[in-house]
């Protein structure tokens, strides 16, 4: 890259560890931050520090929250005997935006990755392991990890672990988007599709 | 968006503000950003507020620098009489990128648009008459505008503007992209590259 001045060139290499941001997305936010006055600029960076300054993790299910406990684990209209268990904070807006689910979450910050050396240590396990010994309610796990090699490992391993507890432990249904044409499905979804075929009442 | 807390909303919303950010990457680089060591995230804030404060637009052709004068406009080695006139710095970066130029460059940080309510008193057109009339050394302005209407209707206009000065303005060409198929190119670029088709030697 050329002839940047080192501020710049710092801003770019920050932006361009963000997810998702490679080097020329990079370049272009960091350019359109050069042209925002001098308050917008400093808006953004205090929005920044503030939201990490302020948030949390929420003591019961981790998610993110500015509260001791969080929104949805304090909300006495929730149902205390179901937690869903998910890999990120992300995923908790997906489930809460559909507007389906009533129980509570736990949100692991990951999953198991020996790949990627992220171990049972990495992710909020205990933490899970320790609420479900507190709250004797809890009747169903929901493992919500993503349908991939990591996440069903760790869903795999979550139902050993818990099986002496006599406590569920769901995974969700893994088969066709709905909406999908059969003749685009991949040869794995098709398969997961079969495996798991329910009976038409 | 389901239950964010104030802060992290906030954050949100500055970061889908950026371009080319939509909600639901605003939403991941937040997440990204609050699992961040507090410590990274001030040095990713620390370096907005930085670039922001110590860049300005170099005095004699507009591009950010943290000095007066950019490192190009003070390189003696770089041809003074050949002026590129682009649209925003990011274009003076790709340039220099080609190591084929050795001129020096005008930005316009933005062009001629009236739909868009940019008109000529919003892009530097008066810093680059008078920069012209000051620096009579100059004797070529190569416009080099995005290859779309508003563009051309900047190079075009710039041109008029230019021609009882004596310098000579051009363009760059518009053509077929090297090691490009006819097969795939749009109507225009083609009737373009015929239109401004040369003489083989």
């Amino acid at each position: 890259m050329a002839r940047y001045s080192p501020s710049v060139q710092n801003l770019i290499s920050k932006l361009s560890d963000l997810p998702g941001i490679g080097g020329k997305s990079a370049q272009r936010l960091a350019f359109h931050i050069l042209s925002m006055s001098e308050n917008d600029a400093a808006a953004l960076a205090e929005s920044i520090t503030e939201a990490r300054r302020l948030t949390k993790r929420c003591q019961c299910c981790q998610n993110f929250t500015d509260t001791d406990v969080c929104p949805i684990c304090s909300d006495p209209k929730r149902d205390t005997s179901v937690v869903c268990v998910v890999e990120s904070p992300r995923d908790v807006s997906t489930f809460e935006r559909m507007h389906e689910y009533k129980g509570l979450y736990h949100v692991l910050h990951g999953v198991y990755n020996p790949m990627n050396n992220k171990n049972m240590n990495d992710i909020t396990l205990s933490q899970l392991i320790e609420r479900l010994q507190k709250h004797t309610e809890i009747k169903e796990v929901i493992m919500a990890t993503n349908q991939n090699v990591e996440g069903n490992a760790t869903a795999l391993f979550v139902s050993r672990l818990l099986s002496p507890t006599g406590i569920k432990v769901t995974r969700l249904a893994s088969g066709l988007p709905t909406g999908s044409d059969i003749e685009f499905a991949d040869d794995l979804t098709l398969a997961n599709a079969l495996k798991g075929r329910i009976e038409i009442n």
